[in-house]
C-alpha cells in the first residue's frame, strides 16, 4: 500500500472515526482504524463494538486530486497516535506506504515516522444491512430529535433498556421516546417517504450523542436503514452503525395524563432562569427539589430552601393561567433539561394535581412532550 | 450593612479573589470570602491561606456611581455560592443587605436571596508588610518572568523549598531561578529603582502561578514589598499576598558549565514541533527521551525508538554549528517546556558533551538561560 493525500483531508476524516475509537476496549484490534486505499479514495474505519464509524474519501474532489494512489491496499494502525502523527506533521501533504509485515511509514517534509501497524484482515467485518427498508431525516431535523429526547434515559443499568431511546415508526409517523422513569421526553415526527410496515428499535442514547457530533447542522439527507440489531445511519461521506439494545420497551403511552387541572402559560426563558437561581441553594442539599406555587393575579412563585443556608424565591407573571391553584414540588435539573429541549420557546405546563406528573410543550405544538413526575414534599 | 452595586463590577471584583479561595481548606471560614463596604467602596477578601487576594471596587467610577451606600458594614458569606448567586442574578443591578445575625439578603429583579453569613471578625487579619522596602515592575514584564521559570519547579515535596522561585535582588539586577535538579531555568532583569540591600526569597510556584492569572497584559505598575515570611504584589486595585517558603535555596550557580565544546544555533520553532513529533512515540514508553545528533552539513536530527511501536527521524538545519560533533538524549518534555518559555525565538544551543548539562537561550541574549541534564541511553 502506498499513497500521498492532502493531510487536511485525512484529519477531517480521522476526526469522525475517532469518536468510536475507545481506549477502554477489551478487543486489542479495535484500538486501531483501518485504511483501505483503492483508485477511487480511501476508506477509514473505527468502532468500539456497539458503534462504528466509516468515513470515505474521495481521491479526487471537484477537480482536485486529493489522494495519489501508488498503490492499493490496507493497514490497521494505532489509532490515537496515528491521528496525533498526522495532526503535527510539517507539511501539508502526507505519504504512506506499508511494507511487509505492516511495517508503516508515514513521510512529511522532512520528517519520517516508522510505526508497526497490525494485520487488516484481524479488523471485524461491518453487519451487513440492507437497503430495501430505508427511510430520510434531514441533518438539522435529525440532530433535534435527539436533542430533544435523548438526555432523559436512564444512567442506570439496572433496566438496560431505558438507557436507549425508542424509535417507533407507525402510521407514517416517527416517535421518538426516553424515559428513566422519573421524567420523559417524547418527540413526534411526520415523515414523508416511510416504508412500509412498522419498525420499533431502541438506539442507544450514547450513540445517538456520538451520531449527533459527527452530522453537520445542514439539512442533507441523513438515510436510515434498521435490521433487529443494528442501525444504520448513512451521510454523504459518513456510514455510522450502531448495536440496538435488547429487551420490550415499556409502554409509556399510560404515564401521559389526559385530563389536566391546571394549564400556565408562559415565556420559558424566565422561568429557566428562575428555576436555575433557585436550584443553587437546593443542590446544596443534594435533592435539588424546586417549588413551583400560584399567587394572586396569575403569578408564579418559584422558591426553594434549605435549613442550614437559606432560601430563595422569585415571581414570574405567567401569560394565562387557568385552572385550580397549584403547589408543586419538582427536581431542578429535570425541569431545566425539559425547558433546554424545548430550545427557550414559551411553554404550556399541563398540571393534574401536586402528585400527579405533568406535561410542558410548546405553546406552538405539542410535536415535542416533556413529562415530570414531582416529587412530595408537603 | 447595606448597599447597591452594579453587577458587573461585583463579578469583575468576585473574578479575581476567588482565585484564592479553594474548596479544600482546612479553615472552614477561608471557604468564604469577607465583603466590607464603607463609603468609599468594596473591600472583597478571599484567601486559602498560602496566598490572599484582596480587590477594591471603588463606590465612584469616572463619575458614575457603582455602588449606593445604605449602610456600611462587612459580612462573610460562602464564596462559591455567593459567586454563583451573583452571576446568576437577573438585572444588572443587586442589593446586598445584612440583618442581625449574619442574615444576609441578596436582591435582583424580581429574585430574592436570603443566606445564612459568618462574622467578618473571625476572618483571619492580613500580615502587615512595610511599604518602605519596594520595587516596582511592569505587569507585562512580571508575566514573562514568571512564564520563563515557574515551569521548572519541583512538583515533589521531598526538598520543599525547591517547589518555589529563588527571587534575588542584588547589585542592581533581580534574578529568578527554578531547578528541579534535572532541568533549570534563569531570568535575569535590570531594574532601575531597586531599594538598598539584598533581597533572597522563595515564592511559591502555585502562588506565581495564581498571580500570573490575576495581573493583566498591560505595562501598568506592579509595586512588590517583601518582608521575611510574606510578599506583597500590588496593581491599582489588587492586593496580592503569598507566603514565602523556608529554608535555604541551593546555590545553583555552580550547575552551570562555563566552558563548551559545541555551539549550534537554529530555529527555535522549527526544533520545538520537531522535538513534539518525536515526543509522540517516546511517550508511549513513559520515559520520553529524544536523542539530538549531529549530521553532516550542520544537519542535526531529532530522532526516537521505541521498539515496540516504532521510531521517528527528523533532519533540520542548523543555522550555525561550531564544535565538536554530538549526540545527546534528553527529556523531549523538558526542552519543549525549555523552548517553550523562550516564545519561539531562535536560540542558540550550548553542550559541553553528552554527559554534561546543556544550555539554551535565545540568540539575541542570555537574559532567560535554559539548562537541562542529559540522560544516558548509549
Amino acid at each position: 500500500m502506498k499513497f500521498e493525500i492532502m493531510r487536511q483531508h485525512l484529519l477531517d476524516g480521522l476526526n469522525d472515526v475517532m469518536k468510536a475509537v475507545s481506549s477502554k476496549t477489551t478487543i486489542p484490534i479495535l484500538t486501531g482504524i483501518k485504511l483501505e486505499v483503492t483508485e477511487v479514495g480511501l476508506r477509514l474505519t473505527g468502532s468500539d463494538s456497539d458503534i462504528t464509524i466509516q468515513t470515505f474519501i474521495k481521491a479526487e474532489e471537484n477537480g482536485d486530486q486529493v489522494i495519489r494512489v501508488i498503490e492499493e491496499g490496507s493497514i490497521v494502525v494505532q489509532a490515537r497516535m496515528f491521528n496525533e502523527i498526522i495532526r503535527k506533521l510539517p507539511t501539508s501533504d502526507v505519504e504512506i506506504e506499508v511494507k511487509e509485515n505492516c511495517h508503516t511509514y508515514i513521510r512529511s517534509g522532512k520528517s519520517e515516522f516508522h510505526i508497526i501497524g497490525q494485520e487488516p484482515s484481524e479488523y471485524p467485518l461491518l453487519p451487513e444491512i440492507q437497503d430495501d427498508r430505508q427511510f430520510i431525516i434531514p441533518a438539522d431535523l435529525l440532530k433535534s430529535i435527539v436533542r430533544e429526547t435523548v438526555f432523559a434515559v436512564s444512567s442506570s443499568e439496572s433496566r438496560p433498556v431505558l438507557t436507549g431511546v425508542h424509535w417507533q415508526v407507525k402510521n407514517g409517523e416517527l416517535v421518538c421516546v426516553a424515559t428513566d422513569s422519573h421524567r420523559l421526553a417524547r418527540r413526534k415526527v411526520t415523515l414523508e417517504q416511510l416504508p412500509e410496515g412498522e419498525y420499533s428499535v431502541v438506539i442507544p442514547g450514547k450513540s445517538l450523542n456520538d451520531l449527533s457530533k459527527i452530522i453537520g447542522d445542514s439539512s442533507h439527507p441523513v438515510h436510515i436503514a434498521m435490521t433487529s440489531q443494528q442501525v444504520l445511519f448513512k451521510t454523504a461521506n459518513v456510514l455510522f452503525y450502531s448495536r440496538l439494545l435488547e429487551g420490550n420497551y415499556p409502554d409509556t403511552s399510560r404515564l401521559i395524563p389526559t385530563e389536566y387541572k391546571t394549564t400556565v402559560t408562559m415565556n420559558g426563558k424566565a422561568l429557566f432562569h428562575a428555576i436555575d437561581r433557585a436550584s443553587l441553594l437546593a443542590r446544596e442539599e443534594r435533592n435539588n427539589i424546586v417549588r413551583l406555587s400560584s399567587l394572586e393575579g396569575n403569578i408564579v412563585e418559584i422558591s426553594s430552601s434549605s435549613p442550614e443556608i437559606g432560601e430563595v424565591e422569585e415571581e414570574i407573571q405567567s401569560t394565562t393561567f387557568v385552572g385550580e391553584e397549584i403547589k408543586i414540588s419538582f427536581s431542578a435539573k429535570y425541569m431545566m433539561d425539559a425547558l433546554r429541549a424545548l430550545d427557550g420557546q414559551d411553554v404550556t405546563i399541563q398540571l393534574a394535581g401536586a402528585m400527579r406528573p405533568f406535561i410542558i410543550n410548546s405553546i406552538h405544538d405539542d410535536a415535542v412532550l416533556q413529562l415530570i413526575v414531582p416529587v412530595r414534599t408537603y
